[in-house]
């Protein structure tokens, strides 16, 4: 691990180091048996509530295609995905994620995650027919962290809606981007998805050490899914991706047509993180669901890590808006592989809603006035304070 | 003056009328000498007491363009301008305006404006060769409201460089837009700038009718001024046009790259009020400047005033988005002719940030839940309560 | 009128001079009746051969709303419109178009309109219920160029739907622009309609003085109307805005997924004239409508006229791309008060085509290599040879 | 191979297969030596005839970052980039590419490529200190096709300037996204180059099988690199990507006002090949590069392969517009290792060019109108016939 002190401060005002700059003292073992090539997450099945009112959500005002639907479940896909579904929509009495789902290489990477899991103690289940339709062949397992992990490679090719500009929408969705996971000890996480062959594009820590979050990739962006904080095992929220920044304002324009302002949690903005444009919807059911553009290319080997200071104002929004404290708090349980929803455990270490907003927080706009009253004011800007 | 119960609710959730629905019962006497025939706002001076620092700001980051420059003042213009200067940069003592300056017809409206504001008791001062450089005759005035309004048609031409995109930038500012204004008593103010030819486009109220904020227009956009309801008179805004939204994007990310994202004060967002897209910023000395884009034609006599109830959310912001308090109760204070501050006066209306937000305070997102929960939070979503 | 030699060249490359620089030996007297006061181009009504493919090219392919409809008339109009339509299409025999029509100041501006063209010996028609549904009192003219004209103040209100996001497309039609004749005496036709109150902001000429176009307004854009040289009197297009640049962009390749792209005229590209972006479309019948955005203010009487020489390649396209010869060649009918169409005079000035592309023709990107081969390679650039 | 009779049309008219529809009849053998694992195409090395003017071109007008430079060469790079370079100038006296550089994934890599083409009885070179600065331990060959191609990893770190937005410019570019190569026989070629580990995205076909291009990709996006058909092998382009359309419309706005606007060869536009938006210009020496913006992933092992049918009209630009002479028939030498052009070998099969353009030719907008006369008109619209 680069130690702190061996960090390259960027003109930026991240730092930098080769190696992702997490260890853990309570690791999740290491496997023998090699971990399952994966390309990219692939698709997220959520449990909702009331399907109509999901269903209104995703198309009627996000304007995700319907590959295929009936009284239970819609499948949904982005315009310019080729695979079955990036969504699943299921009816259930309880809101809750019943599987990331990840595609891998080859048909016997499912062998490998089979194995991989079964070493580590996990329950692991394979359905040659798949456990939604369109997908074949599956491996569907509680992982050591507790969250529903899919693996497929077999599915149902339909057509790639990129060139049909009829059919798209001033807010346009044009991929699914990436999961993200609410876990309560962030560097246990993180080593244990590295082992699965993940790598890590960014991380926020404080001086101690503290890793309140990490972003890892299979697929060169910055993330197929991230690691945040929290109590957990619980999804945050699922990422699709605009073309441009104008697709994103256009969401929100239409919430506002459709008096629905207050489905917008957070943003837009521009993420410190990643450096993408971002905003951040609730579902009907409270599912977190972001809408993200324009990320940058981190395929090399040797990308270089990024490590943002917690109490960097600059880190989570580039133009220091703060963070909404829900944000923080809330998220989507998980289910097990019997459809009941996980436990949650509550995180031990700092809180970074904690050590940023609020009267035991502080943040910095700049370096140098470290020492200024601004630190003191915590996240929220004068404008901010009542 | 059409009654509530006249106006027509429209699908957008503002109510529609004919004539500015606002009157006096405190009116400024109307002049029988004629009113000047004014084209539009055409430059603010603006006393700063850094004037470097200034510079950088309106220059350096904001990339305004220089016309002429001294040591004690510089003179700024945006990209389509053709007269000398939309913006005065005045070195001086006290952070302040010294004018609020429109151009006029003719030259025959400089005598119609000293007529104007003689008749009204106003003390009047008129100077042949200006009151700065590129301006010739003009007419100031200690208007009855207490601000420095000044009148001019000599103007030195400068090139336009709405071509030279060899000097955008991705923030570039390509007209001044308008001014905004904090007084005590909206309808009071309203009466006195419709005499001086100013039509209303917009305006805020309540169910009592009590009005928070007018918006007034001489060219055909949805203002060259406003009335925003508060302490005064002071300066609420001085605001510049960008062509597309990502320019206005633009100009955070480069606050943030500079690491001044603390000169954002609200926004990037999607008013209500105007359609328009915006976002305020805060020069060194505090004064506020706004960064808006796309709002529409209003230059039918009969263009429909639209009113916003105060307890509508997406009145200020489409997207819900909660007004900043320093918002709502920060302004630059405005000149004498001697150059001296106007005396402040209270507001002794309802304020629109205690009647919107925090205990006392209400808003809405869809009328037919007002009697919800919802409605008891204040206009803060749920995600911005600590 | 201001001599070639008194006129600026500016840093982009074209010419200013303070008043239009057109005057015609041929002039249309100028009537001592006070011209009606025109806001704005307001609608224009076009006849087409097949009403079900001219509804669904303009409500379906490009968004604009319908106001109302029976089986020989549809009313549309644009997103932030507040009269009842800005485009008529009615059905018949004879592609053509029946009235370009303006808004006026006050209904006494109906008189003033009649008398004005009464004086002319124009052929004036008036009807106190309007020509068209949601039009009442109107004045229509047989122009003295042979244009059919309307003039009218009482107009039904509907609801401006700006704020309706959920209805825009991506490709969002936001206002009428404008309107463009082709006469064959550009400044006899000038002349007559600064009689009428128009006022020149850009026109293009050659160093003889011959005029081969130019551009008109009222409201303070850039041109309600502009004179196109050629055989007319014809309409040349009629032109709808949109709010951004990728708004244009997302038309066309709507048109691709339709595979419908030969409906693409010219453009997209940046004006030289105008300064604004731009795509040129045919309709079923052949009208060509212009899309268009982001020209600039020009509401001070003292704006400065733009000349371009009709030599410069950057004139009709900033980035250089040649004009296709039917955009010089092809044009639209225009009927008399009885709906048959005027018969057609020709051009007897210099043809722009002919001095810029061809054999006869040459142009220039560079002031400074005019005399260098590439001048002599007309206004194609060498990969456009064959 | 997919046999065009299995091929599947879609509703955007161009057809799918899920292996690459293409075979030599006269392949390069494949080596028993392992491929080296490439990541992504590098960067260029230009050899240009006037470095100050290049460095202008480059520099002051396109905005790349200059990472290091000296009297003979400039080094630059794109703003997300944190490798040394991705594009070398160096002066020389013959305008050439000196390499076309991937980067590969581990040091060992390298071994492999020497092996690979040493198999193949390519001349190859090795050198520890790399070839250009900034890169270590490096292979250049003369490939068998021609090309002087480069594989290195050890490479110098730099700032990613990513969050550098006070460094952007309107039209800044922000990746190196692919090469192009011009060579004689396509099947040939794409056949070599999957050997080399490249798999096809998309090609334009006949219906005769003659493949007139084809796209290869390594990382996830449409190409890493191309073939085009044509005399060769020479260099078609180099492509940068700006993040959104825009960007690219302010390049061409730029080259306008600098009145370099001869510089567009075509575009901008948007792709049918690709889908993404685009524009091509001709640096000093007549070196094309591209702007590119917004294609989609291709990264999953059974990426449907995309056909385009060589007379579908909107193949290469989706509205349809020609493409220019020039464009098919010009592209750059390239060098051998001791830096002298290789020979240009003539294409014998059928010319992409001649098939669609002039009088040989004929393309189609839509399928269903291939008797029409609009087939006979060849590739230009009516409207570009003189």
């Amino acid at each position: 691990m680069t130690h702190i002190d061996d960090r390259t401060l960027t003109s930026s005002g991240f730092y930098l180091s080769q190696e992702a700059p997490i260890q853990s003292d309570n690791p999740i073992p290491t496997p023998s048996s090699p971990a399952p090539d994966i390309l990219r997450c692939a698709y997220m099945e959520l449990v909702v509530t009331d399907l109509a009112a999901s269903r209104e959500f995703y198309v009627d005002v996000l304007g995700l295609t319907v590959t295929e639907e009936d009284d239970e479940v819609v499948y949904l896909r982005s315009l310019e995905e080729f695979i079955h579904h990036n969504l699943v929509l299921r009816k259930g009495s309880v809101a809750a994620v019943a599987a990331f789902s990840y595609r891998v290489r080859t048909p016997a990477d499912l062998d490998r995650a089979a194995a991989f899991y079964t070493e580590l103690g996990c329950r692991v289940e394979r359905r040659k027919e798949g456990f939604v339709k369109g997908i074949g062949d599956s491996v569907r397992v509680e992982d050591p962290l507790g969250f529903p992990y899919e693996f497929f490679y077999e599915v149902d090719h339909v057509e790639r809606l990129a060139w049909r500009y009829d059919l798209y929408t001033p807010g346009a969705l044009v991929r699914l981007d990436h999961f993200n996971q609410v876990t309560p000890d962030v560097p246990r996480a993180v080593r244990h998805y590295q082992d699965l062959g993940f790598r890590v594009t960014e991380d926020i820590q404080d001086s101690d050490g503290v890793v309140y979050a990490a972003w890892m990739r299979r697929k060169p962006t910055v993330h197929d899914t991230a690691m945040t904080g929290g109590d957990g095992p619980r999804m945050h929220h699922v990422a699709f991706a605009t073309h441009e920044k104008h697709n994103i304002l256009a969401i929100c324009d239409k919430l506002g047509a459709l008096r629905r302002s207050d489905v917008i949690e957070r943003g837009p903005g521009r993420h410190g993180v990643s450096n993408a444009f971002y905003l951040y919807l609730r579902d009907p059911d409270g599912h977190r669901v972001e809408i993200y553009t324009q990320d940058y290319y981190t395929g090399d080997p040797d990308n270089p890590v990024v490590t943002w200071d917690v109490h960097d104002n600059q880190r989570r929004d580039w133009w220091g808006t703060p963070v909404v404290p829900s944000w923080y708090t809330e998220a989507s349980l998980v289910l097990d592989l019997d459809g009941n929803p996980q436990p949650v455990v509550a995180r031990t270490d700092a809180s970074e809603m904690a050590v940023t907003i609020g009267a035991d927080g502080f943040s910095y706009t700049r370096r140098d006035n470290e020492d200024t009253p601004e630190r003191k004011q915590g996240e929220y800007k004068l404008g901010h304070q009542l």
